[in-house]
């Protein structure tokens, strides 16, 4: 099926540069074949979009999410990490059931969906639920067990039973990655393992990394070492990593850093809210280590708009460097887009706008009274825009949502039944 | 004119802790008359709304703008303050004709009240202009001629003009203030002539305060003294004012600032990405000053959208403080209403939902995913919410936008009046 996009305006994220440029982009099934200022009229379409008034940008990549969070919303909040996860939400996680994971889940991809994430990066636990949630919602998604010490078993069986199902189906829009949690719950042999695991199913590791400086002082006292260095010692950087916060990062743990294929997902909202500190994304960025934006789960950020990570990733950069050039426009929309795709893994899936990539985009309504003038258009896709001006979305070339109505879903549907968990278990 | 509100969750702003209860708002004119669980049914009303679905709350306080700063919406950004100012800003003003400050202003207006709005206080140049855009869009306004060392006598007649037309006017939307820009713009005579002018029009004094340590710097150099200082060894504090930034005062500062009548408006995005510096909120609250949130220009914000300054405020304190309980979204939501209006002297009219004040509210849609669940409704205003989800604007008792239509008022010509300007000076 090939389907035509006119009178977009085009920004494709391609290069170190904004390039927006009125542009036809057609696609045949899931991928982009042309993108041309006009293309050959005599090309049979089977169905023609019309983008006028729309800027078209690749989806939004979300690289560290919790997806079954979502009724942690707002609980028990304004305490940190640690205190949080012990007296809020552990004694409700254990009595969380499947179906409450599937709906949970489907509530996030639905808002992420609304605020223009097409693709995201998932670890939690009961992902057979989650993953349902990501089909049945049509999102994109790497996702990960979460493995601690315990169950360890269970948990690599689990990957690798999802490993052999999803990875290297040329057609599946869900990728099996391995998770460790953190260096901090996860003791040496059970990094080997999943490291070990990583290499067997040629994948990556999902981690946590760094978050707060109380797990940089547990590591120290049990390792002698910072946790940087606990895991290249473990030789997890063999494989591609997803290191999620990155915050206390020192300048040795940099020199490790700048080996790694993958990249580290900076999640500012969270990192804010739970007061664990800013990440030094322009340093990290400078030493050539690639950054992606994430929002972590909606418990700790209250949110799954990536348009609010991007403005708090780049006022947290301004004000803490006290240099407003530091990081560019164009660049926090890379960390959004290209650079959270090179974190993932999937750069040459998706990321920008060309020729022989995913046909995941998105429409933002720019004729609108807070984008207008449009001096920048950058400048106010990150500063002046939000999720809530995201029109549509097309992800692996259908469209999700047109218009702000998502087709073939029943939002009311899963507002009642996140409803009811949040009443029967919070 | 009676109006009737039925159905409406109300979020009153009265008190120290969140009152949502489902209530009804009768409203006499432009003052709220009754606010019941059930009001009286033989009460004969003109007009009936039903806001299902809605939290009803105060419209927000923007306590700090420059209204026709519009057009300079990502123009040459990404500097510091001075370098801003002298590189993008200062060569464009000059050419501002009394038109161009019309239609940047009624853009800035537009903006603040889609995203729910219903008072700012402006300073700037050209204001019979910006109070001509202010009358035509409904909105509620402090307004101020900006004062610097020249030109004095003609801004302090046209303030005084302004005054006789616009204060001691029991139905006028409009206060008059006088406006001082800043310490390190107005020398000791200036400051002196500003503060008998407010003293004479019994009225206040807004002023730039400490939002740069090159500022401090210079008034040191100057007059070997802190800002602060500066202005209380010159009387300001005698007269109520409204202190726009604050980010360097220290804790002799803050024994003087203790004392003053108004307060300061918080400009956290304005601060961020302008490289300012963060206001230390949660001691200045501590001592008691009263802290209401503003916006700034457009120029240096790049949004208008309170929503965006209530988050940015609260992750900036939980970030720099280390504290995640420092400040709760209740109070957040204070800053951006009752506290602004204190701040602008109105508590008396402004800034809640009680018998006796002026009819300001806004209606907000919750039946939304990034709203579900709402295990705490105040933390999903603050965190979950942005200036999108106000479907309805009620100012001095009329609807001014419904169902986020703006009632009588032309979006796309404001737009296109903006875009010319925009081509014709950038």
């Amino acid at each position: 099926m090939k389907t035509l996009i006119t009178n977009a305006y085009v920004l494709d994220m391609v290069g170190d540069t904004a390039n927006i440029e009125k542009k036809e982009i057609l696609i045949n099934d899931n991928i982009i074949e042309i993108i041309d200022k006009e293309i050959d009229k005599n090309i049979e379409v089977d169905e023609k979009i019309n983008a006028k008034n729309m800027l078209v940008m690749p989806g939004l990549v979300n690289t560290h999410t919790h997806l079954a969070m979502s009724i942690f919303r707002g609980y028990k909040a304004d305490k940190k990490l640690m205190d949080w996860l012990e007296d809020a939400i552990f004694p409700v996680e254990d009595k969380l059931q499947p179906e409450d994971i599937y709906w949970n889940s489907y509530l996030s991809c639905l808002e992420m969906i609304k605020s223009g994430t097409t693709t995201c990066n998932d670890m939690y636990f009961g992902m057979n639920k989650t993953v349902e949630a990501i089909n049945d919602t049509g999102l994109r998604a790497v996702v990960a067990w979460c493995i601690k010490d315990d169950a360890i078993k269970d948990k690599i069986e689990k990957t690798r039973e999802f490993a052999k199902i999803y990875n290297g189906n040329k057609d599946s829009k869900i990728k099996i990655y391995v998770s460790a949690d953190a260096p901090h719950t996860c003791n040496p042999d059970t990094i080997k393992l999943c490291v070990e695991l990583a290499k067997e199913l040629n994948t990556g590791l999902h981690i946590h990394l760094s978050e707060t400086i109380d797990e940089e002082t547990k590591i120290k006292s049990r390792y002698s070492k910072r946790s940087t260095e606990y895991l290249n010692d473990l030789n997890a950087f063999d494989v591609p990593v997803v290191l999620a916060h990155g915050i206390y990062v020192s300048d040795s743990d940099i020199e490790i850093l700048k080996k790694i294929k993958g990249g580290i997902s900076h999640n500012p909202i969270s990192n804010c809210k739970l007061s664990s500190g800013i990440c030094d994304v322009a340093k990290l960025r400078e030493n050539g280590i690639t950054i992606g934006l994430g929002t972590d789960g909606i418990g700790s950020t209250t949110t799954m708009d990536m348009f609010e990570e991007m403005k708090t990733a780049a006022y947290l950069q301004k004000v803490s460097t006290k240099e407003p050039s530091v990081i560019s426009a164009y660049d926090i929309l890379k960390m959004a887009t290209i650079d959270g795709a090179k974190v993932l893994g999937m750069d040459d899936q998706i990321g920008t706008l060309e020729p022989g990539k995913k046909a995941d985009m998105i429409f933002i309504k720019t004729d609108k009274i807070h984008m207008c003038p449009a001096n920048d258009v950058c400048y106010n896709l990150v500063y002046s825009s939000n999720g809530a001006d995201v029109e549509s979305v097309m992800i692996d070339g259908k469209i999700i949502m047109q218009n702000r109505k998502m087709i073939n879903l029943d939002e009311k549907q899963v507002m009642r039944q996140v409803k009811k968990i949040a009443k029967r278990l919070l």
